[in-house]
């Protein structure tokens, strides 16, 4: 059983103040995490047996929140538009690597065993901008009890030197490489909100939310609701997108917030 | 012109001494490098044209020296034995992209457009210890004009949770993957010494020197001069080996000290 977890950027960061945590919020979902993982820790400490594949297997993703997208902002740096200008990647770069390295503390202080993929390391996008980012690294941290940590990133991008790889487009990429059992999207609000702010149980088309929507998703960074409900519905893995208070339920095999696909 | 190019772990740290750099060292062959590498800089800095495939590419590998092999030798972790403990894990890797983000910051400093590529978050070994690392994100920097900055790292393994990747096998792989022209391995020594202490000039097989260089490789984490000629010799690219002083006349495409294959 393979789970692809995202944990939005808005969630563990201080969206409006640049490269500032969210302690709080972040020791609460590293607590649920720890909490649901602890079959996998015992297996992970046991280094003379190779973990179970019957084993739930746990990806996490985190967003960029006002880490990443400050500097993508300031450098002018999106999925679309790159630089060659080292300065600015490494501002991006660096920024996000600071934040994976808090998620990966307060994932080890609760004796999860995380380990940090960085996504500039291993993925290219081609000239049509298709990524390209084998997962057998991935793979083989989670037969051996890891956790792999990833996260919105710089990417290499042919004639565009590097572009914004957004945590919605990895979760994706991991979903469908990883054959994922399911997608998880901890997400500041506890769901796809209908025009009455209330959660929308289940989504199986994007027809039937289009509107509700809209079509902004195009110009932002790392991509709004409606290019996540679209990605998500395309997974071929059902999907939940839920808010910090449903993680603990969702990692228990529960449903909250919205279902996708 | 594809150059893959060696910086010892102990020519640019004190070896003796946990952690600590050979500032003086890894600024010098920082100069080495920015001169030679100043026409990839000009156009990797014209963001609206793709450098040319005729520009010399350049890919850099360190070593560990006293920041990988004090903590790999502490934990107990080599080539063959590895680790489901995250605390070892991230004192190696930390200690390895401490010792990257060194490198970066002299190259930065000299307008080399450096990109870090961290073997941990894109490398693998299989249960036989047969690594995969697919370097399309590295081929991808090199021609848009970036020069990927790789190390000596933790490898995932599988059945053995994480081991030691060295910087010469990574060397080895990327030659490989990469079809190299050239490569350079630039260590303590001014090249592959014989019982008198003289640079050896040329090898062209391992018979001619196994005598003189001895087995005592197997042991050492990160291969003896022995295992690294055995490997230079099978990669189907020139290598050189020679001492720092030598690295502008290699990057100007001399032939300094030991040519091997």
């Amino acid at each position: 059983m393979t789970t692809v977890l995202k944990l939005g950027g808005s969630v563990i960061t201080e969206k409006d103040s640049p490269e500032t945590l969210d302690g709080p919020a972040l020791a609460a979902l590293a607590d649920a995490i720890a909490e649901s993982h602890s079959g996998a820790r015992r297996a992970a400490n046991r280094s003379d047996e190779v973990a179970g594949a019957d084993l739930a297997e746990l990806v996490v993703v985190h967003g960029g929140g006002s880490f990443g997208h400050h500097h993508a902002a300031t450098h002018g740096v999106s999925t679309i538009d790159g630089t060659h200008d080292v300065g600015a990647i490494t501002d991006i770069h660096g920024a996000m690597t600071t934040l994976n390295r808090f998620v990966l503390s307060r994932l080890h202080e609760r004796d999860v065993p995380a380990v940090p993929v960085h996504p500039l390391s291993a993925a290219a996008r081609d000239t049509n901008a298709t990524l390209s980012m084998p997962t057998d690294q991935v793979a083989t941290m989670l037969a051996e009890g890891f956790v792999p940590v990833l996260h919105g990133d710089g990417v290499v991008h042919a004639g565009e030197g590097v572009t914004v790889l957004s945590g919605d487009e990895l979760v994706a990429h991991l979903a469908r490489e990883l054959d994922a059992d399911r997608v998880g999207v901890c997400s500041t609000v506890p769901g796809v909100l209908d025009g009455d702010d209330e959660v929308i149980p289940g989504i199986d088309s994007f027809d039937e939310v289009a509107d509700l929507l809209g079509a902004s998703d195009a110009t932002d960074v790392s991509g709004g609701m409606a290019g996540k409900v679209r990605e998500l519905l395309d997974l071929g893995a059902p999907a939940h997108v839920f808010g910090p208070d449903a993680l603990a339920e969702f990692l228990d095999g529960g449903e909250p917030g919205t279902r996708i696909g």
